[in-house]
C-alpha cells in the first residue's frame, strides 16, 4: 500500500480546493480595491491619506480626473452587461439542451439491461454490480453537475473579467506595472476559481456517489464519466457560440470601421465597438475557460474510469484511485505559488519586462510541478501495481507514472514555446510573413498559411512521443495522466491566457473614454504580450485536447469491449477517412457563420451610420446595444448546424454502424483535427502579429514596411482579419469537436455495445 | 475456367494498346493539318483549291494575315522551346535520381536473403520460388521501365500540346467549333498516348519477364510491382517541380504586369509571359499526365501482386490474372468511341455547348464503360473464385468484381460533378464567394476556404462508400479494381484535362499575337469551360490516388505479412498521428517554394521593366529566356526539400519504426492527405472561377459587382492569386504524397520486414 493513507487523501484533495478558492477569492479582494465609483475616487483625491500618498508618489496624468473614472465606469458597466445579457440568451439554450440530453443519456444507459432494476454480475471484477438503471440515473446526475460546474466558473470567470477591464485601465494611469498585476491577478480568479471547483465538485461528486454504490466501483467511476460530458458539452456552446460572437463582432466593427469609414480601432463611434468588447470575454475567457475546464474533467473521468479496472478499482486502494485528482491538487498549490512570482516577489516596470514574466510564469509552474508530481507518485501509489490494457493488466511501477504525467507536462511547455516561435513577431516566422506583405495581401496570405502548416511539425512529433512513451507504460492511463500533467498547471495557463483579453478590454476603454496616448501605449504594451501567450494557450488547449480524447478513445474503447481496432476492416476504415473529413466539415460550418453573423453585423453598423445624424461627428451616441442583440442572436442561431454535427454524429455512427465504425471516426477525427486546428490558430496568431510588427515599427525592418495606412499595413490588415475566425472561432472549436465525440462516445458505449451498428445487422 | 482463352487475352490487350496508339497518331495527323508555316497559309491562300474554298466558306478576319500567323508560329516556338528547356533539365536531375534509386532497390531488395542465388521455398504457393537478387534485378529493371514510360509519354504529350496551341488560336479564327476540334483532338492525343503506353508496356514487361519466372508468379508480379514505382517517382518531379514552375511564372507575372503595371494578362511587354504559357504546359499537362499515369500504373501493380497471391496466381489463370489489363483495354476501345462524339458525331456551334459537350465526355464514357465491364467481367474471370484477404482467401463471384470496377467508375463520375458544383461560377457556391468580395479581400478567402472544407463531404462519403463495397466484396483486390474502375476512362479524363492548358495558351497566343478581340473572345469562351473540367480533372485524379493507395497499402502489408493494423497500439498510433501531419508539412514546402520561386520572378520581371528602355512602349522586345530559366531553376532547386520528404519518410519510418509504424504513417496521410488536397484544389478553382464571373460579367448580379478593375474585381483577383499554389501546387502534389509513399513501402516490404524497425529491436 501507499505512503499517504486514505485518510490523508480524503483531507489532502478538499483542502487543496479550498485554497484555491480561498486564493482566488483573496486576488478578487485585491483587484476590487481599484475603485471605479467616481464617488471614493473624489473622496480620496479631496485628502483621504492614503490617496494622496499615491498622488504624491506617481505623478501622473488624469489620476484625479473624474470624468474619465465616470467614464471608463460605464463602458465597463455597458460591456458587462452585454456579456451577462449573451450569457443568458445562451442559458435558455443550454438549459433546454441539458434537460433534453439528460434525458437521452438516462433512457438510452438505463435500457442497456431492459430498465431492471436487479444488480448484475460485474464485467472486471467478481461480485455483483449494481444494475445499469441506476448507473444511469448517477450518470445523468454527473452529467449535469459537470454542465452546472462549468457554467458557474465560467460565468465567475466572465464576471471578474469584465469587474477587472476598466480597473486595469485605471491603474495604467499609475504606470504598466500595477496595469499588469491588475490583469494578471483577475485571470488568477479565474484560473484558480476553475481548476479549484472543478476538483472540489468531483471530489464531492464521488464520495456522495460511493455512499450506493459501495464496493462497485466499476459502476461508480463509470457514472462519473458523465460529469466529463456534461462540462465539455458546456464547451460546446462556449467555445462555438464564443467564438462565433466574439469574430462575428469583430470582423463587422473592422469592416465598417477600419475599412469603409476610416476610424481607428475600438472607437466609441463604432456602434459595434461595445459588442467587440464583450465578444473578448464571452469568447476568450468563458470559451477558454469552459474548454480547458471540459479537457480537465474528461481527462480525469478516463483516468478513473480505466483505474477502476484495474488493480486499484479491483483492490479497492482509494488513495491510489485518487491519484489524478492528487495530481491536480497538487497543481492547485503549486500554480498558487508560481503566481506570486508575477503579482508579489517581482515587479514590472517596462513593458518589455511582460513578456518574459509571462513566459516565465510557464518555466515555474512546469519546473515546480515536476518536482510535485515526483512527491505525490511516491507517496500516493504503491511500488508495483498493474493496469488495465485492453483486456489484459500490465504491469506498472510508481515511478512510471510519474514520467507519464512528466512527459505530459513537458510536452505542453515544448507545445507552448514552439507556438510562440511562430506566432511572435521578435522571431523570423512572423517577419517573413510580414515582410511577404510588400507584394501584397495574396503573398501574405499564401506565407501565412505555410507558416501555419509548418507549425504542427514539432507540435504533433511532442504529442506523438508523449503518447508512446505514456502508452509504454501504462496503457491508456499513462495517456489519460500525460493529459493530466499537461493540464495540472492548468490554473496559471488559464490566468494568462485571461489576461490577454482583459488587458485587450482595457485598452478598449482606455480609447473609448479618450484617455491620452500614453495610457494607451501601456495597454498596447500588455496586450501584445497578450497575444503571443494567448496564441501559446491555445496551443496547449489542443495539445491537452489531443491527449484528452486519446484517452477518452481508450477508455471507449475498453467499455464497449473492442480489443482491437483495424484499420485493414473496412468498417474501421471508413471511419477513419469519414472522422478526417469531420473537421474541414465542422470549419466549413463555423467559418461560414462567423462570415455571415459578420454581415449582419456590417449592415447594422452601416445602418446607423447612415441614419443617425451626428455619429461620426461623435454629437451623436451610437446605438450599442442592438450590435450587442445582433451578436448574440446570430451566434446562437449559428450554432445550432455545428453543434448538431458534433453531438449527432457519435450517436448516429455508433447507433447505425456500430463500435468499430465509431472508433475509426474518433481516431479519424483527431489526427486530422488536430492538425487543422494547430495550423488555423497559429496562422491567425502569426497574422495578427505580423500587423502589430508593422504597425509598432520597433526596427528598421518594421519601419520599412509602415506605418499604419501604407500598402503594406493594408495587405498585413487583411491577412488579420482572414485569421480572425481562424484563431478565434474554427481553430479553437475543433478541440471540442475531437473531446466531446470522444466522450460522448465514451458515456453512450455500454448502450452501442448493447445495441448499436444496426445498418451492417441489416444487410 | 474463363471464357475467354489464354490465347485470346494475349491478343486482345496488345491489339486494344496499339488501337489506341494508332488513334492517338492520326489525331496528330488531324492537328498537324493546320499549317502555321506562313508559306504554306500563303500559298494556299495564294489559290491552292482547298484553301480558297474554305475563304469562301467561313469569312473570317485575319484569315489571310500572314503576320498573325507568323507571329502566332513564333510565340509557339517559344513555348514549346521553354518546355523543352526545362524538362531536359528536370532528365539531367531525373537521370541521377534514377541510377541511384535503381541501386537502392537492387541492394535493399537483394540483401533480403543475403545476396543468395538460390531458390527459396514460395510464401503463398507450395513449391519453389525464384531467389530475391533476381527478384531485386528485376524490380530494378521494372522501375526503371515505368519511369523511362511516364517521361516518354509526358514528353510526347507536351509536345503535342506546345504543337498544338498556335493552331487552335489561327483556328479560331474560324469559329469556336474549329479551334475546340483542334484543342481537343491535342488533348486526346495525349490520352491515348499515356494509356495505351502504360498498358502495352506492361503487358510486354510481364511476358518478357514470364520467361524468367515461369511458374513462379509470387516473384514475377512482386517484381513488377517496380513498374508502379517507377511510374510514380517520375510523378513526384512532374507535379512537383512542374506545380512549382507554373505558379511561380503566373504568380510572379501577374504580382508585377497586373498589380503594379497594370497591364493585361498574357501582355507580350511583361518577360514572365512565356515563362507563364511554357508553365501551363509543364505543369498541367506533363504533371497532370504523370500523376495519372503513375495512378494506372500502381493500381494495376497492386491487382496484380494481391492477384498473384490469389486463387488466380496459385492455379495460373493467366486470363483472369490480366483481369486489370484486361478493364484498361476495354477502357481504351470505349475512350475512343467517347472521343468520336465530340470530334465527329457532333458539332459544337456556340460557345456556350463547350462545357455540356465536355461534361457529356464524362457521362458517355462511364455509361459505355459499364457495359463494357460487364462483358470483359463476364468473358474473363471465372464464376467462383478466392481472393487473398490479410491471411486468409475469401471466395468471390465474377459479378462481385463488375460491381467493384463498377462502383469506382461511378464514384469517380460523383466526385468529378460536385467538384464542378462547388467550383463553376454557374452555381451558388461560387457566385457566394464572388458576392463576399463586396466587403474586401478579407470576406472573400474566409468564404473561398470555408466552400473548399464544405466540398470534401460528399467525395469522402462516395469514396468511403466506394471502399466500403469493394472491400467487402473482393478485399484489397477489389480496391484496387475500384480503383482501376475509376481510372478505366483515363484517355477521356486526359483528353479533357489536357484541352484546358491548351485552350489557356491558344489564348495567351491570340493576345500576344495581337489578334482581335474577337478571337480573344472565342478562346476565352474555351479557357472557361477549360477552368471547370480541370477542377473535374484534379478531383478524379484526387479519388483515384486515394483508393489506389488504399490499394498499395492493403498490397504492402499483405507483402509485409502484417495480419492486423491496430489503432489501438501506440506503434500504429503515433504513425497514424505523424502520417496524418505529413500532408501539412509537405503543403508548407510546396506553398513556401512557390512564394519564393514567384518572389524571384518579381525581381526579374521589375529589372527587366526598369532597365530595358521601351519595354512598357512595346518598342523593345523583353528578355523572355531569362524568365524561363528562373523558373526552371528555381523549380528544380525548390522540389528537393518536399521530393526528399516523399521519399525518405517510408525508408526512414520502415528502417527505424518498423512495418506497424510505417502502416500508421501510411494510412495517417491518405486519410488526412486527401482532404486538404481535395479542399486546396477547389477552393482555388472557385476563386478562380468567382474572378472570371465577375469579369464576365454575364448576371445582373454578376455585373453588379464588376467590371473589371473595381474594388470587387480587386479583391477576387487576391482570392485568386492566393489560390493559385493552392490548386496547381500543393492541393494536386498531395496525391504523389500518399501514392508514392505507399507504392514505395510496397516495393520496399520485404526489406523492412526483415530489418525493419531497428529503434524498437533496440530500446
Amino acid at each position: 500500500m501507499a505512503i499517504l493513507g486514505e485518510l490523508g487523501t480524503q483531507v489532502l484533495i478538499p483542502v487543496a480546493g479550498l485554497i484555491g478558492i480561498a486564493f482566488a477569492v483573496a486576488q478578487w479582494v485585491l483587484v476590487s480595491k481599484v475603485k471605479v465609483t467616481p464617488g471614493a475616487a473624489a473622496a480620496a483625491s479631496a485628502g483621504a491619506k492614503n490617496g494622496y500618498g499615491d498622488y504624491l508618489i506617481e505623478e501622473e496624468e488624469g489620476l484625479n480626473d473624474h470624468n474619465v473614472v465616470v467614464k471608463c465606469a460605464e463602458i465597463q458597466t455597458a460591456i458587462s452587461e452585454g456579456a451577462t445579457s449573451f450569457l443568458f440568451t445562451m442559458y435558455q439554450y443550454v438549459g433546454l439542451f441539458m434537460v433534453f440530453f439528460a434525458l437521452l443519456i438516462f433512457v438510452f444507459l438505463g435500457s442497456i439491461e431492459g430498465f431492471s432494476t436487479k444488480s448484475q454480475p460485474c464485467t472486471y471484477s467478481t461480485g455483483t454490480c449494481k444494475p445499469a438503471l441506476y448507473t444511469a440515473l448517477f450518470s445523468t446526475a454527473a452529467f449535469l453537475l459537470g454542465a452546472i460546474t462549468s457554467l458557474v466558473s465560467g460565468f465567475l470567470g466572465m464576471k471578474i473579467a469584465t469587474y477587472a477591464n476598466a480597473r486595469t485601465t485605471l491603474e495604467a494611469r499609475k504606470g504598466v506595472g500595477k496595469a499588469f498585476i491588475t490583469a494578471f491577478r483577475s485571470g488568477a480568479v479565474m484560473g484558480f476559481l476553475l481548476s479549484s471547483s472543478g476538483l472540489v465538485v468531483l471530489y464531492i461528486t464521488i464520495n456522495v456517489f460511493k455512499l450506493y454504490y459501495g464496493d462497485d466501483w466499476e459502476g461508480l467511476f463509470e457514472s462519473i464519466t458523465g460529469y466529463g460530458l456534461g462540462g465539455s458539452s458546456m464547451a460546446l456552446f462556449g467555445r462555438v457560440g464564443g467564438g462565433i460572437y466574439t469574430k462575428a463582432a469583430d470582423v463587422g466593427a473592422d469592416l465598417v470601421g477600419k475599412v469603409e469609414r476610416n476610424i481607428p480601432e475600438d472607437d466609441p463611434r463604432n456602434p459595434a465597438v461595445i459588442a467587440d468588447n464583450v465578444g473578448d470575454n464571452v469568447g476568450d475567457i468563458a470559451g477558454m475557460g469552459s474548454d480547458l475546464f471540459g479537457s480537465y474533467a474528461e481527462s480525469s473521468c478516463a483516468a478513473l474510469v480505466v483505474a477502476s479496472i484495474s488493480s486499484f478499482g479491483i483492490s479497492h486502494d482509494f488513495t491510489a484511485m485518487c491519484y489524478p485528482l492528487l495530481v491536480s491538487s497538487v497543481g492547485i498549490i503549486v500554480c498558487l505559488i508560481t503566481t506570486l512570482f508575477a503579482t508579489d516577489f517581482f515587479e514590472i516596470k517596462a513593458a518589455n519586462e511582460i513578456e518574459p514574466a509571462l513566459k516565465k510564469q510557464l518555466i515555474i509552474s512546469t519546473a515546480l510541478m515536476t518536482v510535485g508530481v515526483a512527491i505525490i507518485s511516491w507517496l500516493a501509489l504503491p511500488a508495483k501495481f498493474t493496469i488495465f490494457n485492453f483486456g489484459a493488466q500490465k504491469e506498472v511501477a510508481n515511478w512510471g507514472l510519474f514520467f507519464c504525467v512528466g512527459i505530459g507536462l513537458w510536452a505542453g511547455l515544448i507545445i507552448g514555446f514552439v507556438t510562440e516561435y511562430y506566432t511572435s513577431n521578435a522571431y523570423s516566422p512572423v517577419q517573413d510573413v510580414a515582410d511577404s506583405c510588400r507584394t501584397g495581401a495574396a503573398t501574405n496570405v499564401i506565407f501565412g498559411l505555410a507558416l501555419g502548416y509548418k507549425s504542427v511539425i514539432i507540435p504533433i512529433f511532442a504529442i506523438a512521443v508523449s503518447i508512446y512513451v505514456s502508452f509504454s507504460i501504462a496503457a491508456m492511463y499513462g495517456i489519460a495522466m500525460a493529459a493530466l500533467g499537461m493540464l495540472s498547471t492548468m490554473a496559471t495557463g488559464l490566468a494568462i491566457d485571461a489576461y490577454g483579453p482583459i488587458s485587450d478590454n482595457a485598452g478598449g476603454i482606455a480609447e473609448m473614454a479618450g484617455m491620452s496616448h500614453r495610457i494607451r501605449e501601456r495597454t498596447d504594451a500588455l496586450d501584445a504580450a497578450g497575444n503571443t501567450t494567448a496564441a501559446i494557450g491555445k496551443g496547449f488547449a489542443i495539445g491537452s485536447a489531443a491527449l484528452v480524447s486519446l484517452a477518452l478513445f481508450g477508455a471507449f474503447v475498453s467499455r464497449a469491449g473492442v480489443q482491437v481496432v483495424d484499420v485493414l476492416s473496412p468498417k474501421v476504415f471508413i471511419g477513419l477517412l469519414v472522422g478526417a473529413m469531420l473537421p474541414y466539415w465542422f470549419s466549413a460550418m463555423t467559418m461560414k457563420s462567423v462570415g455571415s453573423a459578420a454581415l449582419k453585423m456590417v449592415e447594422e453598423v452601416r445602418r446607423q451610420f447612415n441614419t443617425i445624424p451626428g455619429l461620426m461627428e461623435g454629437t451623436a451616441k451610437p446605438d450599442y446595444a442592438t450590435c450587442v442583440k445582433i451578436s448574440t442572436d446570430a451566434s446562437i442561431k449559428e450554432m445550432i448546424p455545428p453543434g448538431a454535427l458534433v453531438m449527432l454524429t457519435p450517436l448516429i455512427v455508433g447507433t447505425l454502424f456500430g463500435v468499430e465504425t465509431l472508433s475509426g471516426v474518433l481516431a479519424g477525427a483527431l489526427v486530422s483535427g488536430v492538425q487543422i486546428a494547430i495550423s488555423a490558430s497559429n496562422t491567425g496568431g502569426a497574422w495578427d502579429n505580423a500587423k502589430k510588427y508593422i504597425e509598432a515599427g520597433n526596427s528598421d525592418h518594421a519601419r520599412s514596411l509602415g506605418p499604419k495606412g501604407s500598402d503594406c499595413h493594408k495587405a498585413a490588415v487583411i491577412g488579420d482579419t482572414i485569421g480572425d475566425p481562424l484563431k478565434d472561432t474554427s481553430g479553437p472549436s475543433l478541440n471540442i469537436l475531437i473531446k466531446l465525440m470522444a466522450v460522448e462516445s465514451l458515456v453512450f458505449a455500454p448502450f452501442f455495445a448493447t445495441y448499436g451498428g444496426l445498418l451492417f445487422k441489416y444487410i
